[in-house]
């Protein structure tokens, strides 16, 4: 079967042995198990010809994007991965459609790339960028910096072609803001895990680059001052706050010790500092007094000196040129090397209503406490999604702590009416979150969908859905 | 079987002969069939009970909202009603986390006056209004006018309650902004027109009330001039339009005719009137001149101004008051109402990617020319979405000939890249339309879908899905 597969890709679309070994390890090196082969489509019938000749001799398939996922979806241990890495092109850009036509495989900043050489922007920003593939991104229904904004990746895609598990390509491909024909499989496709079908192709939605950013870090005393500098900033600008992201002082801390020329945003250490971005399209908040409107930037600084005034902001740091923006935006999207720097760390990906965000960090606290003193929690928030990334490293190697944490922290984010899972997804990691808190009556209705698409159970078999 | 549901739900929970002959009549009067009786449940145990009595004994069952769909999806004829009218509570409307919770039977304009009353808006709003339920708008994913700034009822939708066809309960009532936990169930059921599940309860995203409105009626020559003011008004304002509709000058005097005392918006017919609305949550565009920044009504006064002097625009009204901007929508919102004032008549609810829309125009006039010289075409468009319910009285009662309108346009859509079904869904009117364009992948892999989760057909069944 491989040597008909080699036949069709060539000898470069068909790894085995030491070439394979290494799509066994996860972004951070760590190994997932060997799989049995790994394949190397360039193309949406080849991709076809992998899934009917796996369906047909019931060999388990492993989608890969970018391999920079962070619940082990695509851990493929005697399983054929499929990589999209050599379906990597951005087929088509639009300005009058405002769209983008992409292959799976294609890289985040590429995207970003070809999107900005047409003025416009796709707005989908998270760390990995440089490595992630779209089709993983779509299939993750990545979150990342700009979800208060824009949406995750689900609100930024009108279309995908998919080929699903029997080898039968759907297609659809839509560039339609408005397209009620029939159940919507692009959601449905979307955050599977690459489970239900491959996506092969995606149109995405693109927006006018903003022509005015206004950014900052601000040095607060709480959650709640900040929630309210949200809230603020959003009634003053009509929602142009693009991205609010939560960072503890312990963070900050980490972070001069992994990068210790970096120029600290403070003096002191604040317990709740916060990134905020605010964008505009319109032509009127770009240039101060352009029209006699207030430039975004005047908006954020009034503002910052109304809440330091009363007490509620201690510092604040208005980046006055890209060079400082950048440094700003650095030293949050450092946050997966950051996590590396100490072991063992214990980390959950979880979302509460934005209103209980306070609530939650105060409960983590507060079982931290009792589960381990010594723990030190360095959890980063996308604070404007009510999406925490907790993250503590523990002074144990004791792994029914790092247990005992782990869950504490998911019963609390239950309790407050929240999700175990946000943005990262399920893979393998939380299959077993999936069963003890997901609606059974939910389970069965995915089972079932799960069974009628992939009646063989070849597609990324084990991932997302408990036994 | 009914004696038993009588039983659970008392006597005014099943309807039979003639009360409920009366749910066998479209909005229009038209009768679809008469229904074998009417259950109409009072929570979701009774919606359970229901369909797992349907299930056993093979009983179809057609879950009915306000029944104001276009496409016959709640025809019944010897079918079982499931009407939600009796479940038509707003449960909570919380300001804080900006939601609402509500049954599915909540009619819509109550929903509106529930988010009013906490200075928010639900901003779904289409002419039925005041007698469609939510539980329908999410299963047919309506759209209406404000689409182009708020999204359809998918993007206005962050959980759901469903009963599954079994009877199953699914529980996703999430309030979440992310919440990546499996399948996307919510997605899948919102559009699915009633034929995976029923949906009970849904949880809404409210908005900011727009502190400030400018709307104007605008007398154009051309779509491509119109499209040109989109753009414009988009920019200048950063996306603040809320409503972009298109009218032709046919539509102005069909409904003077319909409305003789309703004051006319221009003393000439103009081949294209657009109603514009533009919006804002900020301050600053609320009052002029408060902050030296220009306000909403002077951005709309002053670009109007730049296309008069440019020709593109012959004349505009903008409405001075909220009495002046009710006459404005009323026209718009008479649409059902004025088609019915001839007989007979072709329509179809078609999208094209919005840079197409002046094509298509040109062409249905072409095809009309070709198959029937003396139609009068009356289509109006949400022209910011793309989104033309196309509309002619034909010249002849010969059904052939409304045949070959209604097929030109849709093949007239289909090669500029568009879409037979833009918000009104499929229901049986367009099964036919499915079987001629839909992607036979994607239609085999909601084949699959509808086999999964209803295994003996009773919901819905012959909706949607071509043979």
């Amino acid at each position: 079967m491989l040597d008909d597969l080699r036949h069709l890709m060539g000898p470069a679309g068909v790894l085995e042995g030491a070439d394979a070994a290494r799509y066994g390890l996860d972004w951070a090196g760590v190994d997932q198990g060997a799989p049995m082969a790994v394949l190397r489509p360039q193309n949406t019938g080849e991709v076809s010809a992998i899934l009917r000749t796996a369906n047909q001799i019931g060999v388990a398939v492993v989608p890969m994007g970018g391999n920079t996922g962070l619940t082990q979806a695509t851990a493929a241990g005697g399983a054929w991965v499929l990589s999209l890495e050599r379906m990597n092109k951005v087929l088509d850009v639009s300005p009058e459609g405002r769209i983008a036509v992409v292959e799976a495989g294609a890289i985040l900043s590429h995207i970003h790339e070809a999107a900005e050489a047409e003025g416009l922007i796709f707005p989908l920003f998270f760390g990995a960028r440089e490595s992630a593939r779209i089709g993983g991104a779509l299939s993750t229904n990545a979150g990342g910096s700009n979800v208060l904004r824009y949406g995750n990746t689900r609100d930024l895609c009108l279309g995908l072609e998919v080929v699903l598990p029997t080898g039968e390509v759907a297609n659809l491909m839509s560039a339609l803001h408005k397209d009620n024909s029939g159940y919507n499989l692009k959601h449905l496709m979307i955050g599977a895990e690459g489970t239900l079908g491959v996506i092969t192709k995606a149109v995405l939605k693109l927006f006018p680059r903003p022509l005015a950013h206004a950014t900052a870090m601000v040095g607060m005393q709480s959650i709640e001052d900040a929630l309210r500098l949200l809230h603020a900033l959003q009634e003053a600008t009509g929602g142009a706050v693009e991205a609010f992201e939560y960072m503890p002082g312990t963070y900050m801390e980490a972070h001069a010790r992994f990068a210790p020329d970096a120029r600290p945003a403070f003096d002191r250490t604040y317990p709740v500092n916060i990134l905020v971005e605010l964008g505009s399209a319109a032509p009127r908040d770009a240039a101060p007094g352009a029209d006699g409107g207030m430039a975004l930037g005047g908006v954020l600084e009034a503002i910052l000196a109304d809440f330091l005034e009363a007490g509620a902001v201690h510092d604040a740091l208005i980046a006055q040129t890209e060079a400082q923006r950048r440094d700003i935006w650095t030293r949050r999207e450092d946050l997966s090397d950051v996590t590396l720097i100490r072991d063992p760390i214990v980390h959950n990906d979880v979302a509460v209503p934005l209103h209980q965000m306070g609530a939650l960090l105060a409960r983590i606290s507060a079982l931290l406490a009792e589960h381990d003193p010594g723990a030190v929690d360095i959890s980063v928030a996308h604070l404007g999604d009510g999406n925490l990334h907790f993250a503590c490293w523990p002074s144990t190697h004791d792994a029914s702590v790092h247990d005992r944490i782990y869950r504490a922290v998911e019963e609390a984010v239950i309790a407050l009416g929240g999700s175990f899972s946000a943005e990262h997804g399920i893979g393998l990691e939380k299959r077993s979150s999936m069963a003890r808190y997901k609606d059974p009556g939910a389970l069965a209705a995915m089972r079932a969908i799960k069974a009628a698409l992939d009646p063989n159970g070849i597609l990324n078999p084990g991932k997302v859905l408990p036994d």
